[in-house]
C-alpha cells in the first residue's frame, strides 16, 4: 500500500505551495519570487506582510490600508491580558504565548469561519497582536505592567516599544524589522508543517497556529535559537572560541551516529535539514549584528559568534542557519535570551497565515506509519496473565 | 532534489510505529498486535492505556498500580478550573480544552523535560485530567459548578459523573470504557500526525498535545462525529432516511470533484483515508447502540442510523468510518452533539501519548514544499509600484 519509506519525509514533497522557495543547494531564498536578500534591506515588514498574503507586493496606497489594518488591531482584548496575568511568572515565554492565542481565539468574532475574507482579518489580529503579546509577557514575568502599544509605528517598532515601554532607535526599530522580514516564512519547516497538518482538517486559524507555536518551541526547530546565545555566553571571550569548537567538534567525532543527533551534541545555530551552504538570511544578519554592535561598542559577544562561525567553516563542512546570528542581534537589542523565539512566532505569525490561507485549498494532510510492532495475538484476560 | 510528490501524503510512509496497525482493505486494526475487537469486548481502557505505553497487556498488579496513579492523577489544578470560569460559555468544547491544556502545561513539574519517566507522568495526568476537563467544561457552560471526580472508578465512569454529577449505570460506564478503548488510537491520523510534527522537533507534551487538539477539532477529522448527529436529527424519522441519503447522493453526483470534497457535500461518518471497507469499529459501536437504545426504549435515532447505513451501502461504495454509530452512542447517553468529539480527545490522550514516547526517539519531521509561484524577480521600491 506504501510507497517508499524515507525517514524524517526527507526532501518528500508534501505540498504545492507558491509562497516560499528554498534553494538548499545553492543558499536561495525568495519570498513570491523576491530574493530575501532584496526584501531584508529594501522592503518594508508590513510590505512583506502584503506580499506573504496576497502574492503581490502592495501599492502605496494598498500599503497604507494594510499598515492601518494591523495598527488597529495591535491592542490586546482585555481577557487575554486578563488570562496572562494569572500565568506563572516562570512560565517560557512561548507557553505563555501558545495559551494567549488559545484564549484570543474563544473571543475572536470569526472564529467558526474558515472563510478567506474571515480568515483574512483572523491573521491580521494575529498578525498584530502577538508581538503585542510576546511584550506584555515580557513585561509581566517581570513584574511591570504591560504597555499599550502606539497607534502608529511598525511592527517591529511597537514590539520593542511593548517590551521596553520606551520608543526605540531608528536603528534598533530598522533592525527589528529586518529580522522580521528575515524570520516572516521559510517554506514548509516544523512549525508551518503542523500548523498545515492542522489546517487539512479544516480546523480553525487559532487552533492551527496553537500547533506552531508548540512546534516551534522544540529545541530542534525554533528553540535552537536561545541555544546559540547561551553557548556564546558561555564561550565568554573571543580568544576560547576556537578551541571550545574545536573541542566540541572533536568530542562529536568520536560519538555515534545517534549520540550525535542529541540536541546537546549540536553545535546550536549550525547545520540544516535542507541549506547546503551558509543560509542566505545569515549573512544579512551578521551586517546587522555588526552594525548594532558598531554603535553601542559592546562587540564581545559578537566578536566570539565571528570566531565560532570561522572555526565551524575550518573544522567542520555544516553551514551557518539562520539562528546564529540572529542570536547576536537578539543579544544586542537587549532582549533576553529565552525571548528570541517568540520574536520567531511573532514575525512568522504572518507566513503561518499565509501557509493556512494556501492550505484551506488542498487536501487532508494523511500519511501512513509502516508497523514494526508485535504480529496478530490472541487476547488473555487479566486473570490468567503472568 | 524531490522524490515523488503524493497529494495530501497519501500513502506516503512518514514514521515507522510498534503501535497500532491499520489493515485499510481487511477493515482490520489492533493495538500492539491485539484485535481491536477482542480489547473493546474483554479488556477495560485502563488496561489499553497501560498496553499501549508500555507494549504489553498488564498484569494484577501492574493494573492496579496504573488504575491507582490515573485515579490520583484526575482532580484538576486550581489554575486550571480558574481559567475555565472565565471562558466565554459559547466557546467550542475543543477550544476550552486546547486552552485548558494549554494552561495546565505551566504549572506541569515536568513541563521542562522530555526524559521517558517525565513524559510518563505528563501522559498520566494529562490522561487523568483530559477526561474531567471535558466535564468541567460541559458543566460551567451550562452555568453549573464542576464536581470533582471520584476517588473510585474508571476513566470513562468519571467522565460521565464529571458531565451528570451522578454515578452511571453499569451498562453506561461500560459503553463508555468501549468508547474510550475504540477511540484510544488510530495509527497516525491527522491530530496524531501534527503532534509526532511538533514531538520530532522535541518540544514538549503539553505543547504537542494541544496541536493535536486543535488538529482534532477539524470537521475532517474528529468534528466529523458531531456533523453525523445533525445529520441524523435533521432527517428526524426513520421513513425519510432512505429519500434523504438518495437525494444527498444523487446531489453529489452532478458536482465537480472539488464541490464533492467540500465538508458540507460529503455524507458524515461515510468514507475514510485508510478504510477501503467498513471500519472494524463501527460494527462494535452498532451493536453498542442497539444495546443501550433497547435499555432506554428510546430507538428512534438509532432506527434512522440504521436506515441511512442501509441506504449509503445500497446507493454508495463508500465504507462506514468511526464516526457514524459513535454518533448514536453519544445520542443514547444524553451527551450534547458539540461535545462527541472531545470525548474522541478524552480517550485519544492515551493514544497521543503513546505517540509521543514513540516519536522523542525519531527524527524531524520536515518534507518540503514544490514551489509553483512566480520565478525570480526584481524588487521595485514601493514609490515606483503602479
Amino acid at each position: 500500500m506504501a510507497v517508499e519509506f524515507k525517514a524524517g519525509l526527507k526532501d518528500v514533497v508534501a505540498v504545492n505551495s507558491s509562497i516560499t522557495a528554498v534553494d538548499g543547494d545553492q543558499g536561495l531564498l525568495s519570498y513570491r519570487g523576491y530574493d530575501i536578500r532584496d526584501l531584508a534591506t529594501q522592503a518594508t515588514y508590513e510590505e512583506v506582510v502584503y506580499l506573504l498574503w496576497y502574492g503581490e507586493l502592495p501599492t502605496q496606497p494598498q500599503l497604507r490600508e494594510i499598515s492601518r489594518e494591523l495598527a488597529a488591531a495591535r491592542p490586546l482584548p482585555q481577557p487575554v491580558l486578563a488570562s496572562m496575568r494569572t500565568y506563572p511568572k516562570r512560565a517560557h515565554p512561548l507557553e505563555a504565548l501558545r495559551t494567549a492565542v488559545s484564549i484570543v481565539g474563544m473571543h475572536d468574532p470569526d472564529a467558526a469561519s474558515n472563510k478567506r475574507e474571515a480568515t483574512l482579518r483572523k491573521a491580521t489580529r494575529l498578525t498584530a497582536q502577538i508581538p503585542v503579546m510576546v511584550g506584555a509577557w515580557q513585561r509581566l514575568r517581570e513584574g511591570q505592567e504591560p504597555v499599550a502599544p502606539l497607534v502608529d509605528g511598525s511592527a517591529a517598532e511597537n514590539f520593542l516599544y511593548t517590551v521596553t515601554g520606551r520608543r526605540s532607535t531608528p536603528v534598533a526599530a530598522r533592525t527589528m524589522d529586518m529580522i522580521f522580514i528575515l524570520h516572516a516564512d521559510h517554506e514548509i519547516n516544523a512549525s508551518t508543517f503542523a500548523m498545515r497538518v492542522a489546517v487539512a482538517t479544516f480546523t480553525d486559524l487559532h487552533s492551527a497556529i496553537t500547533a506552531a507555536i508548540g512546534t516551534l518551541k522544540g529545541p530542534r526547530h525554533g528553540g535552537a535559537n536561545e541555544d546559540v546565545l547561551e553557548m556564546l555566553l558561555e564561550i565568554g571571550d573571543p580568544s576560547r572560541a576556537a578551541r571550545y569548537i574545536e573541542e566540541r567538534w572533536e568530542a562529536r567525532s568520536r560519538m555515534t551516529k545517534e549520540e550525535r543527533a542529541k540536541p546537546e551534541n549540536r553545535i546550536p545555530g549550525w547545520g540544516h535539514p535542507v541549506y547546503k551552504v551558509d543560509d542566505p538570511r545569515a549573512g544579512v544578519l551578521r551586517e546587522m549584528a555588526r552594525k548594532l554592535v558598531s554603535e553601542t561598542g559592546n562587540t564581545k559577544v559578537f566578536d566570539i559568534a565571528v570566531r565560532v562561525f570561522e572555526t565551524m567553516h575550518r573544522v567542520s563542512d555544516l553551514p551557518v542557519n539562520v539562528d546564529f546570528f540572529s542570536a547576536v542581534v537578539y543579544h544586542a537589542l537587549g532582549i533576553p535570551i529565552d525571548l528570541c523565539t517568540s520574536i520567531f512566532a511573532a514575525a512568522r505569525i504572518s507566513g503561518w497565515s499565509a501557509h493556512a490561507m494556501e492550505q484551506y485549498n488542498d487536501k487532508l494532510l494523511r500519511p501512513r506509519a509502516h508497523y514494526t510492532g508485535p504480529p496478530p495475538r490472541q487476547f488473555v484476560p487479566v486473570s490468567q496473565r503472568s
